[in-house]
């Protein structure tokens, strides 16, 4: 399978089963922009979820923040986007990528820029948090949001869009800890790559050399990702320094400083930026997940989706629909198993070996059948060692292995898997 | 305490303990646009997720989307808002409240909208949701996501804002069913301001007299609220026959169309739609949840937040912060129940009492309390009746009240309070 083909079978699943769909499609689209479909939505609200657990929930030094998309122009020229956030046009024109509209009315209308990035909300409310939560150095503020970019041309599926989500954290330090600091998140970085499912050989670190690194950033390291497309800059990490917190102090004059409360010191804090497009990691974990194999003599495609990020958990099904006490048992069990997680899906839709693939498709890890053994009826010379009265199949997606086993321990098979 | 006094106490409140801070604050501020902060950021998602539980993912019969929010303007077109969405200027003007932007550059920019409801990313998905998931009548499709609107007066804090968050279902049926599904989404809305913590002695349901109705809607309910600032429209539930779908397949050339399998007949479903902002979903909350009370001979705010949705579930705290074994005993029972939650947070700064105060005013609803008797420890003449060593203080926010139990049975109790 070359990389286009590649490509095209990932964005033709993508669409076929949910995942993701082209924007305002029945209208011609509109370009660069993408819709999150039934399985989609799951998968990024479990990427989502998780990024939260892991680079705020989990720890003490973290906050949340959720700004506005539409901010007031200052911020932008404080930042330097106005001046410089701008792609080279065809004919030497430099063009700016911000995104502009007009808030209020009349007269007292005033040109006002779509976020192009979500850090601005985070350096802005740095004041806010520090007033509210008086948090101790280091700590950091975390947010998930939309950004906008008037890229001339978004391309590569959900790779360039013109709206995208982003996940970043500003963690801020004493100067003289950067170095500590920025290695910590670079392994955390890593860690969560590891838990949603990118694929280590794909994942590539790239220190950005001192000449392509903003001024301010004494380090920077990309992490790249090789997409069928090629290799692209999946998330960054970057050193800032005290660039942003000063530029804002100055522009808008409100004095953005921590007093070391020992020391009785006020300075300016550094900042490390770890910073991730949730649209590209989504793709990222596709191509990650993006098998076909052979099984029991059938050429097949399955998404070997992390358990705790595939939109689905498990699928319960009665091995045949036409059987009513087959029918209610396997209700029975599905809604035992829904008190572990709510993606507990129910099919008796076609034969089993169907629903079996179906599931594969969208990387459901596991599909439990219940069949007359559950119902302690065996058939004649049939029945497992393993099995008898309510006990199920319990069918693993990467291997189409199948166990039989109690309700009790598919729940706790389940529970094992997505924790 | 009066209406405004009310409002100012919620405002403050907000601000100082990290709920919602004006937008852009630093810079002045951008009129009609809040940002959430640390514990609105918990409050917001708790809000959003728990409506995603009752309204998406306990059902079989919903699925999720994700639509951007920059679609192609025949979208605006097609629904009316192009030509209707407009409020009356002072002078007799009328002005489209769409916030416009120009997405391209050069000969090839053309003007978009920002999407003023997030109901179109419903509507032109409905063909990529039949056929990705083949859903039967009646289906539904929700969708959270943010929504833009230029409003000439924006006000009253996060209830009228140029930016805000929507909650809305789209719900399709056959044109016989409409009535049973009506009552059924308007019992599921009620349980869900239950579920949140929304008064019911402030809830109101208004029947929108036909005069008052869009034209094609044969019944309209306006879910209203007393906020402190007047009776205002919080949630609406919708019956808008075909209109939407007729409007958007005219539009498009699209057939958006339901294939019955039994009668054979295609036919547009009709729908019904419950709709919410979220931000007036979040003010609501904190309206019905503020209280002021003595206790202990002392005048005391505190926030009445439904265990499930407040910010933080329990803080823990060593009774002295100078006595190494309480604070490594505390430590250790906050690790056994985080594993309840990761919203429980520590507390060692000040007074037991100051840290009480402080857990009441965000709304958490217990604190632990490690004491010497945890340690096994008992002063002289102390100790109470049930408790002895590895018991601790558990407190009730609304009461004061405090009981001496165990960890299993504080862990518990914090359990099946945000079931």
């Amino acid at each position: 399978m070359n990389d286009s083909t590649l490509m095209e079978k990932i964005v033709s699943l993508a669409k076929r089963r949910g995942f993701v769909f082209p924007g305002s499609e029945i209208y011609g689209g509109l370009a660069g922009t993408f819709d999150y479909g039934p399985m989609g939505v799951r998968l990024k609200e479990n990427v989502e979820r998780l990024w939260l657990r892991m680079f705020r929930d989990d720890r003490d030094d973290m906050f949340g923040v959720d700004a506005a998309i539409l901010m007031n122009p200052k911020v932008w020229e404080a930042s330097g986007h106005v001046k410089t956030f701008a792609d080279p046009m065809a004919d030497g024109k430099m063009f700016n990528t911000m995104f502009k509209t007009s808030v209020g009315a009349g007269e007292e209308a005033s040109t006002v820029y779509m976020r192009p990035e979500t850090a601005g909300g985070i350096f802005t409310n740095f004041k806010n948090v520090m007033d509210s939560m008086h948090p101790k150095l280091p700590f950091g503020i975390a947010q998930i949001g939309k950004a906008f970019r008037n890229e001339i041309a978004p391309r590569d599926f959900i790779f360039r869009l013109r709206e995208l989500s982003q996940m970043e954290v500003e963690y801020f330090v004493q100067p003289s800890d950067w170095e500590q600091a920025f290695e910590e998140w670079r392994k955390t970085m890593h860690l969560f790559a590891e838990a949603v499912g990118i694929s280590q050989e794909l994942l590539h670190e790239l220190e950005v050399p001192a000449e392509d690194r903003a001024h301010y950033s004494t380090r920077t390291i990309d992490f790249e990702f090789d997409y069928p497309f090629g290799r692209k800059e999946l998330w960054g990490l970057a050193y800032r320094t005290d660039f942003d917190l000063s530029a804002h102090a100055d522009a808008s004059g409100t004095e953005l400083a921590y007093l070391d409360e020992e020391t009785k010191k006020k300075f300016i804090p550094h900042v490390i930026e770890p910073s991730f497009g949730v649209d590209r990691t989504i793709l990222a974990i596709l191509v990650s997940a993006y098998r076909e194999d052979a099984l029991g003599g059938e050429t097949r495609t399955y998404l070997a989706l992390a358990p705790r990020i595939a939109p689905i958990k498990a699928m319960v099904s009665p091995l045949l629909k036409n059987k009513p006490e087959l029918v209610a048992k396997a209700r029975e069990v599905r809604a035992a198993l829904k008190k572990v997680h709510p993606a507990i899906v129910w099919d008796d839709n076609g034969n089993i070996g169907k629903r079996y693939r179906r599931q594969d498709e969208i990387g459901t890890p596991f599909c439990i059948t219940i069949d007359f053994e559950t119902l302690g009826e065996l058939p004649a010379g049939g029945g497992s060692a393993s099995g008898g009265k309510d006990t199920v199949t319990l069918r693993h997606r990467d291997t189409g292995a199948q166990e039989r086993l109690t309700v009790a321990l598919a729940a706790e098979r389940i529970r094992s898997a997505i924790e």
